[in-house]
Formats: C-alpha cells, sequence, structure tokens
C-alpha cells in the first residue's frame, strides 16, 4: 500500500489504510453537528460531500463552510467532493460548468485538503480542477464509480492507471458487486494496479458483502477506507468503531501479532 | 456457505461460520488444561491435533483421552485430527498403517464428532477411514495443505470436489500466499468450489496476510474458521475473541445492519 501524503508527508499510522467519514448534512448547521459527532471517533481524513448541501448553487456560502469546518476540523484533513449524480451523488442545480467553477472556488480557498473529481468529466473540465487543484497544493483524487455492477479486473485496473495518467495524486475506484466473485475481482485489481503504479490508491466493493472489502482492502493496496461517523454515504459502510477494530485485527494478523 | 452438520443438524448460528480452536498439548493434562482454558471462550468446535501427543503410539491412552475431552467439552463438537508431517503436521513415531488403526479404533470409541484425514493418503487408507467413520457416524473431513505455496485456482477447485468424491461430509483446503493475491486465489477456489459442490467447505490462506482469509472466508463459502484459543496450530490463526468480533462485523455488514 503506498501512504497518502499530505504536503509530502504521509498521514495516519504506517502500514494502515486511513479512515474517512463522510459528512452528508444539507445545511450549514447540520454540516458542523456532524463533524461534532464524527471527530471524536477521530477519523482521520472527512470527506464533506457537498452535493447533499442544499446552498451548493451559493459558492459563498459553500466556501464559508468548508472553512468553518477546516477551523473546527482542528487538523484532521478534509477531502472535498461534489459526487456527480450519475456516479453515485445526489440531484444538485448546477451543470458541470457550474461545479467546476465551485470547485476552482474552494481550490482557491485553500479551506479543504483534498479534493475528489470523477474521471467520467469532460477531459477540459479535469484539466481545469487539475490546475486549480495544483495552483493551491491541494491533492486531487481521480474517481470511478459503478452502482450497477463490477466491471472485468481488467477494466478495472485500467482506471487506476487512468487517473494516474491525468495527473491524479490518488486513484479511486467504488463498483458494486453482484457477487462474492465480484469482491474478488476488485481487491485483485487494486492489488495488480498498486503494483503497476506509483501512486496510492483507494478501492472498494460497495454493498452488503462488498463490505468486507473496507476492512481489507489495506491487505491488497488500498490506502483509505470510508466509514460512518453519524451516516453513510454509501452502501455497505461499516461504523467507524467496529471498522477501526477490524482493521487492526487485520493489521496485527499481518503483521504475525 | 454450506453449514457444517452433525447428526444431520446444523451446528452454530446461521449464515457465521463455525470457530474452532485446537489443542496441541504434548500430554494428557497438558490437552486436558487447554480444553478448560479454551472452552470459558466458546469456540463452535474443538480440534484436537493428537499429532502433537506424546503418546499417540499407545491407542488406548489416546481413545482414554478422547473420552475425558468429549466429557469436558461438555457438548462442544470435537474433531479428531492426526495432521501428517508432509501436510504441516508434527513428527510422530506411527507409519502410515499406525495412523489408520489410531483413527479406526478412535473412531470405533466414538468418543469424538468429526475426524479429518488428508486427501494426500493412499486410496485404500482413505477407504478403511471412511468406513470406520460412517460404520460410527462420525462427520469425515478430507483435507488438503500446502505449505510452501498456493497453488492455481484450478487445482484448488478441483482438490474441494476431489474431497466429496471420495465421499466427504466436507472438505477442507489450506494454502500458504506469496503474495495478497495468492489470498484472493484461495477465496475465489472458495466460492467457486462452493457454487459446483455440494458438500460444506473449509477453505483458508494460511500465514501473514493469509490472515484475512480467517475472517472473511464465510462471505466466500467457507464454513469453519480456526482460531486461537491457547495456542495456534497453524500460522496466521488469529484469537479467538478478535476473530469473533470481527466475524460479527463482517456478518453484519453483510446483512446490512
Amino acid at each position: 500500500m503506498k501512504p497518502i501524503k499530505l504536503h509530502g508527508q504521509p498521514i495516519g499510522e504506517l502500514n494502515q489504510p486511513l479512515i474517512c467519514t463522510p459528512l452528508v448534512g444539507k445545511t450549514p448547521e447540520a454540516v458542523l453537528s456532524e463533524l461534532a459527532v464524527v471527530l471524536p471517533k477521530q477519523p482521520d481524513v472527512i470527506e464533506w460531500r457537498v452535493d447533499f448541501f442544499d446552498e451548493i448553487a451559493n459558492t459563498a456560502t459553500v466556501v464559508q463552510v468548508a472553512h468553518s469546518l477546516k477551523q473546527a476540523a482542528g487538523g484532521t484533513p478534509i477531502i472535498f467532493t461534489c459526487r456527480a449524480m450519475h456516479e453515485g451523488g445526489e440531484r444538485i442545480p448546477l451543470d458541470g460548468a457550474g461545479v467546476v467553477q465551485l470547485y476552482v472556488a474552494v481550490c482557491a480557498s485553500r479551506a479543504v485538503d483534498f479534493i475528489d473529481y470523477e474521471m467520467s468529466n469532460p477531459a477540459q473540465d479535469i484539466a481545469a480542477v487539475r490546475q486549480a487543484s495544483r495552483a493551491n497544493n491541494l491533492a486531487m483524487i481521480m474517481s470511478y464509480h459503478n452502482f450497477q455492477a463490477t466491471p472485468e479486473g481488467e477494466a478495472l485496473v485500467a482506471k487506476f492507471a487512468e487517473a494516474e495518467r491525468l495527473g491524479a495524486d490518488i486513484a479511486k475506484v467504488a463498483v458494486m458487486p453482484k457477487s462474492p466473485g465480484d469482491v474478488l475481482t476488485l481487491l485483485g485489481a487494486v492489488w495488480r494496479a498498486d503494483e503497476a503504479g506509483s501512486i496510492p490508491l483507494i478501492g472498494m466493493s460497495m454493498g452488503g458483502f462488498g463490505a468486507v472489502s473496507r476492512m481489507v482492502g489495506g491487505v491488497f493496496g488500498s490506502a483509505l477506507t470510508f466509514a460512518v461517523g453519524k451516516s453513510a454515504s454509501a452502501p455497505g459502510q461499516i461504523p467507524i468503531e467496529d471498522l477501526r477494530i477490524a482493521l487492526s485485527t487485520v493489521g496485527r494478523s499481518v503483521a504475525g501479532k
């Protein structure tokens, strides 16, 4: 597993995937109160899923809330994510250009540490968001989600490689299994992509049996796993307390302790 | 996952792999005191690894200890296993014929519930042990172990199928991974064999990263997992307390709770 870095420094514990908890509140108050519930559970990273936020079209409010979150998070890094609807996000009143402008404004505010943007976006939008994040020293996750099925392993490996080719700092792939075998396809793709590539990867299989990938993905090269702090943002997420215990058991077992 | 049955009744919790803890004592006192340590941890099954037992060549003593274990185990089923040295067992003063006679005597005593015997034994020995176990209503696990490496997935699927063809009640395959990818090969083989076959399966990948297979194997069809009660009998076994928590997290996640 290649560790996720911030300003050149690995974050979290050595050889342990980071635990990230999403915030999915609709209002500034809801998001901040979620953060207050989540922080004592000590996630390594917080993800603000701004597509859940009612005032997403008000850039000034979004930037203001991002600043408030950063201040309240007290050093816990924040991922800013506007998940597209066709990749599992909420319906939002912004078009593609509006989303790019929002990312550019949030990057310029430097109120967050990471951004996550889908590879399915137009090439020039990806380039614009990449440029804004780079100019402001924010790490960029490029992601692919499939809530319907799990593509073939080779296609998943290709998605990870595409993110690296597009200049991502981190590549993320999240797919839905139709059978336990599909969970192995995802884990195998993470493993092969991690062997082949040079950036940190995040990979998970969603839903019921996919949940095991959230526990053991680190062994196969996935550097971050999402857990429920207060509310889930995708199917199969495990409560942070349970996930932390499972990760600790995995970590000790792998180390032979 | 097909549940492991005893006298026609599934044992353990529905849709949860059984937890089995091995006993590896060298003397009657050691084995019984191990059982006393292990029982309060409530394993579903106990395995007596008689190849660790100093007096293995004294059939009367072995049968006597088996009876003592059964009495002390108070209903927790017991697997009787003389693991062959070339499959990871201890050096013992019995030859193949002596081992068969020991199995036949222990079957006749009916002091145990299951026996485990390797498929690598000569066909007539497997037949003799199968006959003795069947005549005494004991369930028979037929097993394959590879402590050096993980064969190809198809070869592992074939091992599970071979056990069923040989008349096993339960098929077991335990192999050593050289990479995390090998762990997925084992889990995938369990999954495909479980789809194809009709008897319960036990599959695990050993050693450090193989340990994750002991936690998540149930999702892929493995009906039993070995945990450390007092002492491990193979590399990668997890303490029963930790394993139970991990299995519970897996169980709740898969059920979407």
